[in-house]
């Protein structure tokens, strides 16, 4: 990250005033910035399948606007931009790349998580993984994102949907939206694949990682069903680290994926599961632990921080 | 392996007697042998997508037959088996989940290739990646079960289908089977993947390692189309090793997975391919270099290992 920056990549917002050229929001509607915009021009927005627009941060440097430059300053020195989107601000400047009109009459202070955390972990099951009915999920990490996972397996029908923590405090949370057991690694001596292949006979048929770690992304995939099983890589990797791993686990014909905002094309598909959001087909709701205004945002981080979030 | 044994994994044969209780096949039917069975009872045969059946060779032992008794004895030693199938022999003795009954006319000498090679890179590109019409394939490494694949790829329809091999003798047949263009790693200075990506502008849809060496499956990976290409492992990693890889390349969304037998429930599906062999669908016969007699055999190993064949 470049500094001095405004961070913030998940957020909601109204349009206060819109650049030359832009027509696809208007001065007063509501919008959800998009940490992964859709050029909708390369190779991957052209691609039905894809969503990993070739202008994310991934390939292209996202602390400047597209023109390569800020438009925040203070005290007359430059500021960085973060993804295009900076929503730790009360006013933004974001390229049409990665904005969304949503309904009008949707609630900012709720609809905001489908900006990132809901989307990519519904998404991961919905889009990536493709859960059937009646099959066995594994999700390691119960955050927020990691919850989103679990609402996405009881949606798409999962008859065993387990949860893996250390924070035993995640485990109701968890049950309540559809978890139907939770476990700690911590009470276990064995490695947590063991765990699981013996609650399953022979491994889950998806797991998903959303933590970012290298040994609970192996873990996550050597859970698997051998031969058939779908593992998805959802938690950031941590930046420069590889990760190791016995290749038979694959060649049996296992299956590794990923997914970035859960596959969902952003500008596309963010309005619609707003519209789901405002017909009662989708309700994150619950993943909404506190609400703070604004000037007290680091008491917000020191929750996060402390767990108890 | 345990030796003494007789090796042999790929073949075609008429059945000469039956044992007890066997009834999927009679005295006189032709047959190939799977080196991969299909018991129809465990969790992966009981799965529609699936096809690693839990008695194979990399979770059950399988040099004795299932009673744990060698069927093979040399001068009153007990000689091992291999796979259950044990092909390199003029008789053999196989278990009845591992023998699939072909059409009566096949041609032995011809369809013994659906054993395991032909299916093996077809079924790679057909069952597991799904190659879609129009896409763009690189296949890593030329021998006959990479050039199954592209045999596969241009069934699929792909458009481009590059071939990759160190030894340029293999690149005139890969043409004749479909291949529109060929390179040799040998032939430039920078990583391959690096050379794919100029050639193609983001990286290919599916990429195929047809190897076995964890190098060329984490170049196949790299090669794929950030965000969305699907990288398939078809050669069998060197025992032991493990991959260390930047998790980033499945974070953004490519896909890597891997198959046995190019992903076919070998008992049901094997008949079918020798039967589109018969109804000229499918003809692998250019994949067939020699035909040596059985007391050649040796002869043949060494053409193989020289790089002739």
């Amino acid at each position: 990250m470049c500094y001095p920056v405004i961070p913030g990549h998940e957020g909601a917002g109204i349009v206060e005033s819109i650049g030359e050229g832009v027509t696809c929001v208007k001065p007063g509607e509501k919008v959800i910035p998009l940490c992964l915009p859709q050029c909708g021009e390369c190779s991957s927005c052209l691609n039905p399948n894809a969503n990993s627009c070739l202008k994310t941060h991934l390939y292209e440097s996202q602390n400047l606007m597209p023109d390569k430059t800020s438009r925040f300053t203070c005290k007359g020195k430059l500021i960085h931009h973060f993804l295009w989107t900076s929503t730790f601000s009360e006013y933004t400047v974001i390229p049409d790349s990665a904005i969304a009109r949503i309904d009008a009459a949707a609630p900012l202070d709720k609809v905001f998580l489908f900006g990132c955390g809901f989307s990519t972990g519904y998404g991961a099951v919905i889009n990536t993984a493709k859960v059937k009915p009646g099959s066995t999920c594994a999700i390691f990490g119960l955050g927020g994102v990691g919850l989103s996972v679990v609402i996405g397996c009881k949606s798409a029908g999962a008859s065993r949907i387990i949860g893996i923590d250390i924070n035993k405090d995640k485990f109701a949370k968890a049950k309540e939206l559809g978890a139907t057991e939770c476990i700690s690694p911590q009470d276990f001596k064995k490695p947590i694949q063991e765990v699981l292949f013996e609650m399953t006979g022979h491994g889950v048929d998806y797991s998903f990682e959303v933590i970012g770690r290298v040994d609970t992304m192996v873990a996550a995939l050597a859970s698997c069903h051998m031969g058939y099983g779908t593992c998805v890589m959802i938690g950031t990797p941590p930046q420069g680290e590889q990760i190791s791993f016995d290749p038979m686990m694959l060649f049996t014909g296992r299956t590794w994926k990923g997914c970035l905002i859960g596959g969902w094309k952003t500008k596309d598909a963010i309005p619609k599961l707003v519209a789901n959001y405002m017909e009662k087909k989708l309700n994150p709701d619950k993943l909404i632990s506190h609400t703070l205004p604004f000037e007290k945002i680091n008491e917000g981080f020191e929750l996060l921080w402390s767990g108890k979030r």
